[in-house]
């Protein structure tokens, strides 16, 4: 036993875990480029390929359910939207900003339309309002992660439509939020006999906005002075730790507001601007970008195998549950189409809608509080969450068939 | 509470941490820099006063207890000794076999006996034989990533001193694993009545050896292959998952056979050598160095102002304590200091000796399995601790003052 504990070290678990998820997210990457796939999509396939070999042989590492991969994967897809974020200026994005807005809110409008229409109809036995509207929330929010990383990979992250895919998917998870606090409190409520409580969703929408409003005016005019401060340090290698720790605390500090993290760090990356930075690039002889990006190569991969093991298509062998699953997919995904009609002239509805498709982290919070709250069954969670997942895999192949279709979209 | 938990993500607090930790490493780095220290004293500072931060306020992000920043630290470590290992090859390490050789059996001997006197003239009320030869054997084993950073921060991993420390350091590794099943054995052997566990002392040893004999033989010959097999693959960034999968594999190996897991990223970086890349590296057109450098940069540093939060210098405000703690550093810095002398003509044996100065985690591991066997009381586990952790800020501070004295050393 001695031997065994000698140099025992709880990392020694998470070391071979991050070693299998890069090698099973470049396999899945390999298949999904020889199959003209985004890589993403064989990042997916790859966790949950990685899922079902955990599931076989107990000692493989787990993918799923290892509090170190989650970690991995959180920091990574934060580092993945800050990345996203620093193609972008805040000028930039309010020239979109119309557009955006018209498209997150008919993106959010019409998903749950539809889905609690399918589950009206769908579910054996029937739904209460609330839960048919819980069902169609859980659809309303857009996974940007995935879309972000095929617009960056493609270059296509700064052309008109990705602004307006990023921008909406900003507007839309603060306005998920006012939806999940409006229909938990609205079921509540019809559990308990309550009203719908206003109050709260006030409450929520000012602590989100404000943040954002905060972010993007005081913290623009601050940083500048910030960053100019860091050149006076005689300190090496500022750029990147100094970067990242603002990237961090804005995705923290949105976190507290309520908005999912990615979304912070997306307007830190929009805050932070080249000029900013260019003082200490000179400095250190390298680029923001060349210090930014590996990091991003290494840890973003992680999120995606993550996302996928997580998926369970053993739920989908019950024939009910997958016809809500397919229902709810179809019209989750056509919810989202249709809403890149609505950008307006001059913009591809088509590759907007592609973009708006996927559905991710936020949807899965909805139906982790829709459990918690008991107003979603477990056959139910089940149903929504493969819809939620197939729309994540729809989301990036359409994206990516459309942006060869119509390459070099024009910067807004 | 909806609204607090709306959102609610477990790595949130993860965020805060990692981006505290990154303006307190720059910031210890800046006084550090400034007081002409190397700027891993900075960051070891820095983690002892967000300790104290922590102490004072619990709100303040707790750098030393957080599993986060345990895990990062760990793959921060990793990465860094990796990286190293990428500056050499296995023949250049070969060329300093023997001098590392003497070095770390003599850096491994003098410690313990210096510190077993020291224990048995200065505890009170007298302590038996196993446990004074305990406290000499937590003195045994070289933290080398504290001396690694320092020479690859001054250019001089690849001088012949920078090789011998690493050289030195890996077999220290091994010999301070078979000391620690032997002194353990023997101590609970003194309280059980038993005998010295030769055949355990074996085992370590052949598991230890035959992972290094193998890693740096039959690795060294199928990783061309591997590396050239990968070239046939048709996916985009390769390179650096790809040789991050091939360090973590080996340290997780390492950790297997018993060894530190930074000593398999060590071999593996070892064994990985540029030619093995190159196709890679002009596909991707961007060196490896280039791709690994910004991981280290952002996960070094987390591990060393962890370090520094692990020491609480209250343990010291008790004389008898703080008399024992300054002994045990003294023999033990003295103990190192000399085993460079014995690394032969031509090379500076004050470098060499600085270079192998700093304890540990695997020091930190001996005072954990002697506290878990009830051999070291807790006193007495302060003042090794505290032992150790000012060999560690000694260590570098002589090595950067040494390599001022003696620039441009000649490489192996």
């Amino acid at each position: 036993m001695l031997l065994a504990t000698a140099h025992a070290d709880p990392a020694l678990g998470a070391l071979v875990l991050l070693a299998a998820i890069w090698l099973a997210a470049k396999a899945g990457g390999e298949l999904a480029t020889r199959l003209k796939l985004p890589t993403v999509v064989g990042e997916l396939g790859a966790g949950m390929a990685m899922a079902a070999c955990h599931r076989a042989w107990q000692w493989f590492p787990d993918a799923a359910g290892d509090p170190s991969a989650d970690l991995f994967a959180a920091v990574g897809v934060v580092l993945l939207m800050f990345s996203v974020g620093l193609e972008s200026t805040v000028p930039q994005m309010l020239k979109v900003g119309l557009p955006a807005l018209r498209v997150a809110v008919a993106g959010v409008i019409m998903p749950v339309l539809l889905g609690l229409g399918a589950a009206f109809l769908l579910i054996p036995g029937g739904v209460s309002l609330p839960v048919a509207l819980f069902i169609g929330a859980c659809l309303c929010a857009t996974s940007v992660g995935i879309s972000a990383r095929v617009l960056s990979e493609r270059n296509a992250g700064s052309s008109q439509e990705g602004r307006v895919i990023l921008g909406a998917a900003v507007i839309d998870d603060v306005l998920g939020l006012l939806v999940l606090v409006l229909v938990s409190g609205m079921a509540l409520a019809d559990q308990a006999g309550g009203g719908t409580p206003w109050r709260a969703v006030g409450r929520t929408l000012a602590l989100a906005v404000g943040f954002l409003g905060l972010a993007l005016s005081l913290g623009r005019l601050a940083t500048p002075h910030l960053f100019r401060m860091a050149n006076r340090l005689r300190v090496e290698e500022l750029l990147l730790p100094l970067t990242l720790a603002f990237g961090f605390l804005l995705a923290w500090v949105g976190g507290h507001a309520g908005l999912a993290p990615i979304v912070g760090a997306y307007a830190a990356g929009l805050i932070l601007e080249p000029t900013h930075v260019e003082f200490l690039e000179e400095r250190e002889q390298k680029s923001l970008e060349a210090l930014i990006h590996p990091l991003v190569t290494a840890l973003a991969p992680i999120f995606f195998v993550v996302m996928g093991a997580r998926v369970d298509p053993r739920n989908l062998l019950d024939t009910s549950i997958l016809a809500l699953a397919l229902s709810l997919t179809l019209l989750g995904a056509l919810g989202k189409y249709l809403a890149g009609f609505v950008a307006g002239k001059g913009f591809d509805p088509h590759l907007i809608g592609w973009g708006m498709m996927p559905r991710g982290e936020v949807g899965l919070i909805f139906v982790a509080t829709g459990a918690q709250l008991g107003i979603l069954s477990g056959p139910i969670q089940s149903a929504v969450v493969a819809a939620m997942m197939l729309t994540t895999v729809m989301g990036p192949i359409g994206l990516s068939w459309r942006l060869n279709q119509v390459p070099n979209r024009p910067p807004a």
